[in-house]
């Protein structure tokens, strides 16, 4: 009866198991400052509460990027301890604001198994919600992991491989954005004077700056968000292993590139949904992230002439700077690729 | 006159001295954040206000650790400056609960003296008490150093080894925690289903995961604890001692091993008192630290029938992992160990 | 019509260009945790909401060298982006005491350009100012920066070099500054006995303390500022330079000095203005900062009795410790020297 756990192995996943994660986490005002610290972003709505009242919200609103580390930091003890690699993300929606002093707590849903051929391993796919302590529902988002098993031998209960959209319809966006006044958008406040309308599809931005990560500076996100996956803190046990190093938590990838791509995003206030993503390779301390985007897309919402929504590719490498808009050689991505994240955001008309 | 303090000697101090400690210190939100970042507990009680109010308290309360670790923080100024080994604590508990916006405020009563037969140090017991700004007392200790001395020829006013009790009485217990409505404690959102029942005496629990701590993680801590002790920051000193290095401060490890604690005793969410302690070994920069727990005893509590306390033993290595519970050979302390904590603390029935 | 900013070059400045700063940003208790985190103050007005309330303030003030920092950091992107080194600080006020929730704002005047003789670069004048969001100046300050031309051929649209005071004039002081109650001043809890009256014109007082400073502190640091300088954060970049390193933030070397000269300066509580300060040499991980002080004169400020202004020289050196006061050796600053910084500050009386 042992009062540890060891996680979850592949085998230990049923089809249709909807695990309720520990710990409740109410975010604060300290958790934004941390954010601020640890990535630098600089996006007015969610760096001035006098700027987000101007325009609509009630105050400023934690960073989406935050509340989905705190949500996914939950799910790591149940579904991804044991985990060999985090494969992918889809139909992520952000579902309602979060402002400091709301507490979240979250629940995974079993949607796939798929034991791979070597039969070491399996892929898990889990629909996770973040939840408000009112019962709203805050994010929602599938992702996909690759699992060990406890016994080789074992077998799945089930197989089944999810379908999955490759793209959140338009018209599912805009939930957890209030109505914008955009006469009261002080484009000079929020450091850049382009809307919804200057940006075209196919052009690509070069966000230009470089960010050099620390051992601490991952290691304290990582805490912060109560993620307890091993790979990120212990380096007596890394040291023993193939790669030698502690791995960066992919969401911190995410925030750095986020953050870089203020520069020439300024306007592009909310990360509405994430259509997918995918962490190429990983990232170790003293490496730095460098990020471009291209637009893959742009919107309508329904009812709405405030918003409108920019599906964005957002491309981080490491060591590597962006001007030549790193991406792909055939079917590979190229050296110093990271981080290929496709996600859908507003901006103000 | 110098403006300047150098910090008391062995023979500044006299049996019976008050000393009233600077800086008054307002726990905020972001403490609290930066509490979860530096060590990753994951207590549903501190890290919930939903959860907390649930079970009967006003609100999350502030971390027992990080209400010690912030007066003991005013006690180094005038306590251990000169100190040359932090030995040990005795009679700790915690007295009132602490919320975000409580001012801390710390004195110190000099309950005993002894030189050492080197003539070159002596013991210093001190009787630290934190007080809350409307006069309640929050915590109060015995802990004793060892204080080098100004003038060798110098000898102690008086000595006297105070007579310390060896376990706090679980009479005393439970002041800090109100009464918890047991039916409301949501043992899905706290991460385990074991209550006081489910802990026997003589259990062993080795709680698995590492923490690697780095540098800048444990200046930034014990800055925050406004700790002002030389060796901890000021590695153009250190390089010039015998050591060569910054050590770490000895409460760093007790919340590092704390929160890996989490990990077998997710339900014991208060520490109520500190039977003994003592830092087995010091703690430097890229050390993993590891951690076990033995329960030495249990306890009811005087009139409650809503909680019961653990005396746990709390065991903190380095390089070292615990499953099989490192501690002693013979009188010495196994290798690699570094912390032996006696506490009790409470847990729903 | 690149959506990215590169920064302003030396010609690109016009002398009367008033420039108004992205982005505003509330300021929060959790930026003040993060700030003791990063520099350990123990200033008690600024430390303890019981401590300024008893003394005449509605709570306790936000730092005022993190106000500071987040309006310098807001002027980068616009002013310095471009900037070989930052020259040089005059004028500098603080007009409104900051709590945390007031959200802040930049602008800066160019009040003066003079290109420098090799043709490549030139120096740039501003009169920066801070605002709250009630419309209040809370800080202003005239820095002078070396900018990088973009075209060796291009000429200054005009060349002034502006008339700049060498000291704020007394009768300018204590606007940030309520009423103070000196008989509700608790000098046990401030830590010092030492009033105005007790500091002498010449007093030179050496702050003792070391603080070694890691990579991930002033990265941390400067992000929460959202100063977006590439020289600290991008080691790809550096590399790449003379220098091979990154550079810290020359403001976290002025919070590291000011938070040391608790010891010997406990009671003076206030910045109240900036007469003069300079950069002398670059800081880098791993090296040690000590300081020192020099009283330059002390000041009545009209019509109140309640508290004194010291002008004080705050010299910051690294990897030497300050018992000798280093500072200059003829015309040059002595080895180590990094900061020389002449500010007026207020004391009770």
């Amino acid at each position: 009866m042992a009062k540890t756990s060891a996680g979850r192995y592949f085998e230990d996943f049923r089809i249709g198991d909807v695990i309720r994660h520990a710990v409740p986490r109410t975010v604060t005002a300290g958790d934004v400052a941390l954010y601020t610290a640890l990535y630098g972003p600089r996006f007015a709505m969610q760096s001035s509460d006098a700027f987000a009242r101007a325009v609509g919200y009630p105050q400023a609103p934690v960073d989406d990027l935050l509340v989905f580390h705190v949500v996914f930091g939950k799910t790591v003890p149940d579904i991804s301890l044991n985990a060999v690699a985090n494969l992918g993300y889809a139909e992520g929606r952000f579902l309602a604001a979060v402002y400091p002093g709301d507490t979240l707590t979250a629940t995974s849903e079993v949607i796939g198994l798929k034991e791979n051929s070597s039969r070491r391993t399996g892929v898990v796919y889990v629909r996770s919600t973040g939840w408000r302590q009112d019962g709203e529902k805050v994010l929602e988002y599938v992702r996909w992991v690759m699992v060990n098993k406890r016994d080789e031998a074992a077998r799945p209960h089930a197989e089944l491989v999810p379908d999955l959209a490759t793209l959140v319809e338009p018209a599912a966006l805009g939930a957890a954005c209030p109505r914008i006044d955009t006469a009261a958008w002080d484009f000079g406040l929020s450091g850049a004077p382009h809307r919804f309308g200057d940006y075209a599809v196919g052009e690509k931005i070069d966000h230009v700056d470089g960010m050099t990560v620390q051992e601490a500076e991952h290691q304290l996100a990582t805490r912060l968000y109560q993620n307890t996956a091993k790979v990120h803190f212990n380096q007596f046990l890394q040291v023993r292993t193939r790669i030698g190093r502690r791995l960066i938590y992919g969401g911190h990838v995410i925030s750095l590139a986020r953050a870089l791509s203020y520069n020439g995003l300024a306007n592009v206030f909310h990360i509405d949904a994430i259509n997918s993503g995918s962490h190429v390779s990983p990232l170790f301390a003293s490496d730095t992230v460098f990020a471009w985007s291209e637009v893959l897309g742009t919107a309508d919402l329904p009812g709405r002439d405030d918003v409108g929504a920019l599906r964005l590719r957002l491309v981080a490498t490491k060591d590597r700077t962006c001007e030549e808009h790193p991406l792909r050689v055939g079917h590979d991505y190229e050296p110093g690729v990271i981080l290929d994240l496709d996600y859908w955001a507003l901006v103000p008309r």
